[in-house]
């Protein structure tokens, strides 16, 4: 597909969703899902550079969703681990935000929760890892976020048609697109089809 | 219709959007169209008590809105008034919330500031006036809206698939029901759509 699209979002957030749901489809364990999901980062990664994306906000997990089994939340980190290692041998100027007090948070992130430049630095890329929105929002200083953009759009995979404690600062002004494809099916298409809805959305920023 | 739904979501929230596009398809001026807003208000306001719903709160306008052409601002200010006004002849825990310290506050609705119970108070109900998601958030003692509970489904009219800065905390876990028809246009069919939809989402709460 030719990229000829007039308005392009600067900032695009992820909610790659049904990673377990695919998993089971596959006959697969729950947990198994979150592996199969590293790949289509990097596709989406190469695409919004392509597309000339400025900014790239991905949930990885939450502190809420590390109330699940252990097997699974486990996998989790990680496929966060692993996702975030592969975005350092990318150009990315690189932000890993989450509770780095609580011991869900993977130590092996660490040196990542200061933006770091890598490559060319072509795309900022926010990771969030073992986030919480109250987290963010009650910190001392203002937000924990303080460093993330006015996100643009927001795709979410999966079919919920909700944000999750996405960012919800960021997000207020987001126009919110939702795929029913669960992410590791990920697909270039889907990825274009939302940014061609998001051509058809007026901003209005309530003016 | 038959109320027969398994799932009644406690809390509703409601973006009544589209009142200017429905004024200019109306051969209208922009602002006339918010006066049509205020009956389709009190219908749902009658259609939840009927459903069970617990709690509902009504997007009136916001800081960002207010500067909007005088004339539009004169308008919804005023619907924004007789609407409450009318709240208060019915059964309802009556709310405003909303940054009253601004000259953009109508007056006459300051004595609803702090919760006011009218007839059987059978339904909460909060109406966003002069709100602003930065102002809801930035108080010094938590946040001006914990008055308010979480919500469990937005409704939108007028096709924006948005928050556009609607209550982001409460907002945060909240299912997002889009219609396209404008607010003013408003029939019982689009709620019962909604709550129809609302009856298939699954709540995980990031569990």
């Amino acid at each position: 597909m030719l990229n000829n699209f007039k308005r392009i979002p600067a900032h695009i957030g992820v909610i790659p969703d049904g990673n377990r749901r695919w998993a089971v489809g596959q006959k697969m364990n729950k947990g198994d899902g979150y592996h199969y999901g590293i790949a289509p980062g990097f596709q989406l990664y190469d695409l919004c550079l392509d597309i000339g994306v400025k900014e790239l906000t991905l949930y990885g997990f939450t502190t809420d969703n590390t109330k699940r089994p252990a097997d699974q939340k486990e996998a989790f980190q990680k496929a966060c681990v692993d996702a975030v290692m592969g975005l350092t041998k990318r150009d990315a100027e690189l932000l890993v935000l989450g509770n780095t007090k609580s011991p869900s948070f993977p130590q092996e992130l660490l040196p990542f929760t200061e933006r770091v430049r890598f490559g060319d630095g072509r795309l900022k890329v926010n990771f969030l890892v073992n986030y919480g929105w109250e987290w963010d929002l009650r910190q001392k200083d203002g937000i924990a976020s303080a460093d993330i953009s006015r996100i643009d759009l927001v795709i979410r995979w999966g079919g919920r048609m909700r944000l999750s404690g996405f960012l919800p600062v960021q997000s207020v002004y987001a126009d919110i697109y939702v795929l029913d494809e669960l992410w590791p099916d990920f697909l270039p298409e889907q990825l274009y089809k939302a940014i061609e809805w998001y051509q058809s959305q007026d901003i209005t920023l309530g003016g």
